[in-house]
């Protein structure tokens, strides 16, 4: 079996600069980037980062993959929103590549297959940093990514297990599993009905979220939403990993004293604030797909996903 | 039975304006508001009209009704979120009028009648205007205003019938009912819908809200929520005098060119742009509250009112 002796990381926003920064400390490692004077700025300073680590490495960078060459392992860094141009500029390169995606949602890994046939890796990630410049970001909330191989590709347990073990070396933390599904539909119920709930409601994630008291009380609305989806999931064959409810619950908890000022901004409020494309076509919008493609009705994931696609709508006038 | 010779409008606001400033020129006409600068301006300018009428009027304005006299009819043109205020206001006065409401949705009069045992007049409106100043409102859209006599109250059919006819004399367009509920029922199923929807998405009432082809389309939105509606309507035991779906596609259809530059632009995203409260407790809330009374599911109105009410809960921060 291979030794992953080369990486490149495909977007290098927070997430990707964590990857690239990380296990640049440990093989060789290229950043493929939309700007030429990102690039530039990498290619001249390298990735500085701080918070949870403290490290400094070299990095290749490149708005094209050919000026890269071959390498061991590809991490797809994109937002959901951005995989489909990611998987075009990858297409025809990095031959020997294992593809590993870590974007919110489901159906990322499908892009990807369309542009090569790379091994795919799907993984989600738990761990958030801030960006502060092109060669520096800071490592925030320390957690771990899941990782295992993509159901319907060629990626092996064993390849997963190499991933997760260079990660994991490089100072971050990894865990790979046999089969992901049950991971990725478990963050994919909190984080269509959280991350909608929020964008629409301009909150983040406050304990008004938990809040079930009142008939009005948002709590109401996510719990409502995440029952249908766990519905859909039956439906459609999957178990869960955790309990959505109960991960919305810990997360609005912050510790002991449930303040609400460190309140996490989701990052589908930050798109909508910002008047991005938003990640709701592989969040909600997969869960419809999905409860349609079984037959389960999903009232509240269809209205959510409506009501986000229309707030997008509303920025074109 | 008596003719009403004089009149009073609570809340001069934009309806406010209208109904007084047109009543003005036929008998006398006064209004209680609440900011003592705006009664000095009205008792020292009266009320213009422009637009689809032209007009003026000698108005007497005060801020205490007890400076106002008895009249034979009061007008409560507050926003539904204000009724409680402005009936508590008038408790003790007024004892030979008929109370006419006007406000979006249902439970106003219920409010009114907590507060004094007048005969009560049921009304919704569909005119609307645009309010140049506390002594100039431009008559906009000059269509009529529905009236009857409030199930649970004293007034008569004859009562409604009086106050319609002084209000056509007046120049503005009114239609007596002997059971206003149908008629209540389809604006109340059109605006707890399109209502709420504008102010999650931040669109006014633009063609995406009759659009039904692609599943993500506004309009399957709209229509499910309105089809929900009609569920608890008919459990309730209410016909609808209109199909709030035709009044929504009729509404956007804007003439022959369906043009969305002029689309109306809903009171309740009004409020939820400037951050005030909305009468979402009155319109989607008032909907939520007789479906769980009739045992009918509302999942998609529950959904919409407490996205609205967390949205309001987001200004608090």
């Amino acid at each position: 079996m291979k030794t992953i002796a080369s990486i490149c990381v495909v977007g290098a926003g927070a997430i990707g600069s964590l990857f690239a920064g990380h296990l640049g400390t440990l093989c060789r490692a290229t950043v493929l980037v939309r700007r030429p004077e990102h690039a530039a700025e990498v290619n001249a300073r390298g990735l500085r980062v701080s918070g949870k680590s403290d490290l400094h490495a070299t990095i290749e960078a490149a708005t094209d993959p050919a000026a890269l060459g071959d390498v061991d392992l590809v991490i797809i860094a994109t937002k959901a929103t951005a995989v489909e141009a990611s998987a075009r500029a990858i297409a025809g390169h990095f031959p020997s590549a294992l593809v590993m995606t870590v974007q919110n949602g489901l159906g990322c890994e499908e892009v990807v297959a369309r542009h090569g046939d790379w091994p795919i890796i799907s993984a989600v990630t738990f761990m958030s940093g801030v960006r502060h410049s092109d060669v520096h970001v800071e490592y925030e909330l320390d957690t771990e990514t899941w990782m295992g191989p993509w159901a319907r590709g060629r990626a092996s347990y064993a390849d997963v297990q190499r991933v997760a073990a260079l990660v994991q070396r490089s100072g971050l933390k990894a865990r790979a599993f046999e089969d992901l599904l049950p991971a990725q539909w478990s963050k994919l119920l909190f984080n269509s009905s959280v991350n909608s709930i929020g964008a629409l409601t301009d909150l983040p994630h406050v304990r008004a979220f938990a809040a079930r008291e009142a008939l009005t009380d948002l709590g109401n609305l996510v719990f409502a939403m995440m029952e249908e989806g766990k519905r859909v999931a039956a439906a459609v064959g999957t178990t869960l990993y955790q309990d959505p409810w109960e991960m919305n619950v810990k997360a609005v908890s912050h510790g002991q004293t449930g303040n609400d000022e460190y309140a996490h901004v989701f990052s589908m409020l930050e798109d909508v604030r910002a008047r991005r494309s938003t990640e709701i076509d592989w969040l909600t919008g997969a869960v419809v797909r999905e409860a349609r493609r079984v037959g389960v009705p999903a009232p509240i994931h269809e209205t959510l996903y409506r009501l986000v696609k229309a707030r997008e709508q509303s920025w074109q006038r």
